[in-house]
């Protein structure tokens, strides 16, 4: 039963220090006020520092990172590495340019996040140092299916067990490990893939589950996974004829807000391996 | 009546230059379009001080301020002040850092802005040099209700009579003085605190309302305030069961694009003390 | 018959690479979505380099551009350009400052594009190096109409021919030509210039129409432009009592989702002239 800790998340509140691309920046602070966190987002380096200090987590985004920026993320890391706050890291397009593969290295390497979230080709990309990205997209050779997935669950506990960090692969079949036991949920809906942003969405939300839930990181992580899910489930079940992937986007959102840890609950759908 | 200042803007036009956060920048420019005014923005110096040049009003707002659209800020405000433009600052987040709270304190030292507006927690750190601001949200201890109403307008009103300028402070009860009288608005609702950006739209608005009416601009001011405090009135009204957040963002501006001066006055519900 | 354009983008996608204004990003990205597309965006010269490589098409909207974002086109467009990659220009605010005009002359002189797409005012600029921008809408005195249309058809042919570009002026009567033919396009409503970004989207859509069918460039941008058209139609076709822009602009994204080739030519307005 995982809807305690949305419950624990409206009780408590949470305040989200965001480092995020710029286009999908306003659904990331509008989901967390969704759930019961609220948003601050600051890059400047100097800003940044302070900003983190004042809140409860960290979620690091990498999309459309620049020069100025990546020195904001290792200010606020540092910051938050200290203070010994929630840190999450989403290396977007992790594979796609060296900038952003290097980026997401770097930062692993100097830092010690909690919760490490991607599509498969980026977690690869982390893990093994090769492979591609297509876009912000994972590669369909990547693809995690009822065929692959023991495979998958192998490299995701290996990898997490390696770097001592929750990981989450996102995508049709979700994962998540903490190196000892994985999570394999399979709420959402593929037209979830039509709206941007729901990936940045998800980090922020792991972000103010684990920020409201310290001592039960891994179900935390687990329960933002399956919020997200359901709430393209229900979203998606509000769909109206001439709807399309716009209004999805606000119908998804919307979902959260109304959500408690009783339909959570009733909507998640995950087994443990 | 307030009405006849938003029939003035829908009839006049304003052109805005916004210096705003990215987080929310597509509201901002979405309102802007909803009350009968226009938004460009710019934020780089050498651009942003002809942009400004061509427009009526400008509309500064600090949230994710870098190095460089700092010195946006203050070449635009240069060449606004040079040029008669109507000036807002939306000092967002002033107390949560230094850069932020530096920043709005120099820029209202050397300019002299027509609106100054914020929570309360951010118009006390530049009133008095203390406090703290938890994220963008006012600190719950500064929170202006019936109980503490006589002194928050007494402080208003002497700040506004101090620095000489309009200072807007908004929560649950908005007020608005220009250090003579001091008008108490209570439209609105509280669920609009769930919506990110509620008040980055504000301040663009207050900039549209004064471009079009620049002889009252305390009034304006008003007109404005009382325009986003019944939009979240209506927008509200119109949410169905499902509706959440994402929506009820869109149902706030959809209000205002809806709205007249006739029927701004049968909504607004301001004192004036 | 356009639609065939619209089924060929369904069938065969297209990666695109924006470098973009911060204001409307986010409804670039869905809309590219809700086409069949997938976007990617990055800024920064150094990613900007290696996004651009792995694309299909390349979307440059100079809105809120900054001395980083600027190097960042100049280097995605030489990347592009080597790899024979669709290239679309928007010169966002060509005539309203100085930077925004010749940053689009460099770039143009330096760089030869698929598209050019802007207003009247904008594209004047462009080919003639007088005229002025009001923000980013098109000043009223060079509004195509049927008064001027013959003139406007002439201007546009010349410049098109004279810069060996498919040129497309947008306005409430849209014209697009390669130097030979010109389509005359009057779909669309006026009510979209409320919504802001319904140009930004555009110009993605061009870049996704042209990647998905390389060899007929001109009827590719014809189609892209009646798909916005014709979107904005079937979007207010569907708006409600209480609708305002805001939920216009979900719902022209989300005619564009639902919109197919059929729909496409049953809805397309044109001559050739």
């Amino acid at each position: 039963m995982i809807g305690i800790y949305l419950d624990n998340l409206r009780k408590n509140g949470a305040l989200i220090h965001n480092i995020t691309n710029y286009v999908t920046v306003n659904d990331v602070a509008n989901v967390l006020l969704a759930c019961g966190a609220s948003p601050v987002m600051a890059d400047e380096p100097e800003d940044a520092k302070e900003i983190t200090a004042i809140c409860g987590g960290l979620n690091i985004n990498i999309g459309t990172l620049n020069t100025n920026t990546i020195e904001g993320m290792f200010v606020a890391c540092e910051k938050a590495q200290e203070l010994k706050h929630i840190m999450v890291l989403d290396p977007v397009g992790a594979g796609a340019s060296k900038l952003r593969t290097n980026t997401a290295r770097d930062l692993m390497k100097k830092f010690k996040f909690d919760v490490v979230k991607g599509n498969v080709s980026e977690i690869k990309v982390l893990a093994s140092g090769e492979g591609g990205a297509k876009g912000v997209d994972a590669d369909i050779n990547d693809k995690i299916t009822k065929d692959n997935l023991v495979k998958a669950i192998e490299f995701i506990k290996n990898y997490a067990k390696k770097i001592n960090t929750i990981v989450a692969i996102t995508g049709e079949i979700d994962l998540v490990s903490d190196g000892n036991s994985c999570y394999v949920i399979t709420n959402g809906r593929k037209e979830m893939g039509k709206v941007t942003g729901t990936g940045c969405q998800l980090s922020a939300l792991i972000a103010a589950f684990l920020v409201a839930n310290p001592d039960k990181k891994l179900e935390a992580t687990v329960a933002a996974v399956c919020t997200m899910g359901v709430a393209g489930e229900i979203g998606w079940s509000n769909m109206e004829c001439g709807d399309g992937n716009a209004t999805y986007r606000d119908r998804i959102i919307d979902a959260i807000y109304n959500m408690d840890g009783n339909r959570l609950d009733r909507g998640a759908i995950y087994e443990i391996k």
